[in-house]
């Protein structure tokens, strides 16, 4: 006979349990990987249903009444809860902030949402390939009175309104009056900014963007970048798709993508040192958190500004391209021997108002962020029609960046994200900007000669520092807390803006 | 309020039952295929996790008690059984045949057989590099008494024997006596031929086998080739794994592999000939029956039978070498130019016995697989015991090939199949031989000008047959009747040997 076997503690089981859910999901990512990079075009019916099947079971696992019930024996064990930076008490106030959300909306409006964005996108497609925003209007009419019940359903603070009950999913703990807080003195000094680069006396080379190189050149190139940067190949892979992007199941498979223009070398390698950011920020959680809240990162901005360091204040530094532009000539012959330091340095650096947020570049890039943060915002509180968004969108494009937008495909019908539904979204990517300026600054602060290393390609101590400081906390610390913990201030537009005067002004001879 | 939804009847709800099963089944599928092909290698441990969840889920799923009740009520239900080669009255039949079996084992037998086959097949790389049985002996003396305690679970007809019980999952309906029926007269011509080729007045080049040829050109030679012969890229992939295999998630994903070797490309030829003869097999399943038996692959042998006709029969016959001879130089330029046609026909036809199954040539391959089916019939049947193994295997080496087994390593460590518990598995290939030569000479004799056709570079007559007489059907008949529907004949050993010796002969000079 058997020994029978003990019962597990309370917060075992939980762990157990929890675990068991994000093994699900993590089987649901590589699924969603492969359909992004390896699958074959005829695959695509069959993989809904595996997708679909895999998110039945995983949000079954995740809401069991068990999970709640377990939770609240580990919330009134006082000795497990003491330390509240503690592993349990983080996993256990983390799993209890998911669980709420996930059994706080009937399973009506969950499917309903689902319904709604897979034809949301399919018509948003049509809409924009025809720039015609009235085709598209109906269905966002339908999201937004969705995604107003369903802010209702999630619940907010008092004084908090519905933007804050959806952001939540994606940077928790921020409301629109914080983006709001530190967007506002940004928009200011970034329009001063941008109107002084206008009129600056320089104007940096654009020769080495319309070089066209073949693919497979770039393909080892970029490779070769991600290595010594220090994204690990076998805990890790580098692929093709449309859009790039960074997946995988957890730390130890992390998976990042990229795409190739013959004529744009510089997009494959912002992608590449973009989704390397991600894709390190990954790896760097650690293995004996893997399916836990202490195993996962904490939210989009810190994710984002994890991506937006390497992509930016390392891969647009001059010192990055100190080390890269004489390896130029290995990987590309005499194709790119004819440029000089200032070619590439500068290509990598140009600023120029435009109409879409995928293309721009680093400074005006949060523009476009604010323009649909406050349509969102107000749509959601209900003080923007849907029908009054193109004018609201050329209008405010017209003030931030002195753009006629000529037509919706080129304005408010760009982005595929509010098709989908999310909305609180994108100030995500701006707060990954200003997250990583702050960050890096005190990196700077803290590493001897971090630039200097970047010279001599060597960027180890900045992923170390990164992994200490950042990933190997997981969600321990709320972003915001996290910020605070990590550079010793909350975050403000103020290092983000000391970046990028200190390195455009002289670029544009400012 | 809304309708209430009228309740399935018992078919239709065994169908959605056992096709969500079937989906789970598949996700485990593209699992595998990207552990072999795509991830890194500190993936592992996670992947292992995720594969055992969705084995113990799709488990549960395929036995759910519900499916035994429906199962009966489809049984009772005269209308729908009464044409036994009805779509329902099929699927019930094989439902009710995989469930019994599924349901027939205990759960403690399940999982000590996974133990088992973990270990057992760690042990045996370590017993096969050491070339040592003694060390692989005990893992092979509890898998074998685990394996006649899953026969006597499984059971089998008065008169069968413990291996019938344990082939019932590669070839059901397959006994031991019907393998030796038809091996017994096929050993006897095989070994007549044999020496009648060693003594005859030619030997075929080998220098095509020994051309150093770099991997990328091989590679787009071996992709060119798939395409012509019909395996098709937007319902499936060819990538690059240590052994070939042929794996995907349903007839529209189909994800077949090859490996390289610089100085071998008939060794990637004849692997993607091979594995696009079970890709085209599962491509020509029909998309309405995916996840049910009718859209399902009848037995291992008739999927054998599939990949070897397009290795053997098509991929080297005169005539394919006529159509791809010439094209060698497009990829391969000059290095390939001084091949005369005899020589690259000669070379993808050369026998020679030798110690390794997976190296050997379409006739010496099957004296590998007789060897393999008596000891494993006997160490079931109890006549064999497993140290009395490698005294047997040399025995039989000397008998059957006139070699001389120098060592385990080359002799019974050789193959990973008995490690793992699959007893009843070998003869499927030869089956597949078999098979292949009987369904090809009817081909031959119903398409006109079948092999003038190969010639031209056609081959889209040939898989159009297959897909009639063979893949749509799925599990509708059971392999031996099969056969007989498709070629008006049981299966013989005759017709192998008449297309072996009607090749062979005249290219030794016999």
């Amino acid at each position: 006979m058997r020994a029978r076997k003990p019962a597990l503690k309370p917060y075992d089981e939980l762990i157990k349990l929890v675990k068991e859910a994000s093994l699900m999901a993590s089987t649901s990512s590589l699924l969603s990987w492969d359909q992004e990079t390896m699958m074959p075009a005829k695959g695509v019916e069959h993989r809904s249903s595996q997708m679909a099947q895999l998110a039945r079971l995983s949000h079954e696992m995740a809401t069991l009444p068990r999970i709640g019930e377990l939770l609240e024996q580990c919330e009134g064990d006082s000795g497990l809860m003491k330390d509240a930076t503690s592993v349990a008490a983080v996993n256990a106030r983390e799993i209890r902030h998911d669980y709420d959300r996930k059994t706080r909306l009937p399973a009506e409006l969950v499917e309903e949402e689902a319904r709604l964005s897979s034809t949301g996108l399919h018509v948003w497609r049509g809409a924009r390939q025809e720039s015609d925003f009235s085709k598209f209007r109906p269905c966002l009419e339908s999201m937004v009175d969705l995604l107003r019940r369903k802010a209702k359903y999630y619940g907010y603070p008092k004084g908090g309104e519905p933007w804050d009950a959806l952001a939540e999913d994606y940077e928790p703990g921020c409301t629109a009056k914080d983006v709001q807080a530190v967007f506002a003195p940004l928009r200011e000094r970034l329009q001063k900014l941008l109107g002084e680069l206008a009129a600056g006396r320089k104007k940096p080379s654009n020769a080495f963007n319309q070089l066209k190189l073949p693919v497979e050149q770039q393909q080892k190139f970029v490779r070769f970048v991600a290595e010594q940067i220090g994204f690990e190949f076998e805990r890790g892979r580098l692929d093709v798709s449309t859009h790039p992007f960074c997946g995988g199941t957890h730390c130890n498979d992390v998976r990042i993508t990229t795409r190739f223009k013959e004529d744009n070398v510089n997009d494959a390698l912002g992608s590449v040192m973009h989704e390397c950011g991600h894709g390190m920020y990954e790896q760097g959680l650690l293995t004996e958190h893997i399916g836990t809240p202490m195993g996962s990162a904490v939210s989009l901005g810190i994710h984002e500004s994890q991506s937006r360091m390497w992509e930016n204040q390392v891969g647009r530094s001059r010192q990055f391209w100190k080390w890269l532009h004489p390896k130029l000539a290995d990987f590309f012959g005499s194709a790119a021997g004819s440029l000089t330091m200032e070619d590439v340095y500068g290509g990598a650096n140009i600023v120029k108002a435009d109409f879409i947020r995928v293309e721009a570049d680093e400074a005006t890039y949060n523009m476009h962020i604010m323009i649909r943060f406050e349509i969102e915002r107000a749509m959601l509180a209900g003080d923007l029609n849907v029908k009054d968004i193109p004018g609201a969108w050329n209008k405010k494009y017209k003030e931030y960046l002195g753009l006629t937008v000529p037509d919706d495909r080129r304005g408010c019908l760009q982005d595929v994200h509010w098709s989908m539904g999310s909305m609180g979204y994108f100030p995500t990517y701006t707060l990954g900007n200003l997250y990583s300026a702050q960050i890096f600054e005190k990196a700077v602060s803290d590493i001897p000669d971090l630039l200097g290393q970047f010279e001599k390609g060597r960027f180890s101590a900045l992923k170390k520092w990164l992994n200490t400081k950042v990933h190997a906390h997981g969600r321990r610390y709320p972003a915001a807390d996290l910020c605070k913990k990590v550079t010793g201030k909350a975050l403000s537009a103020e290092p983000l803006m000391r970046y990028l005067e200190g390195k455009l002004n002289p670029i544009y001879g400012v």
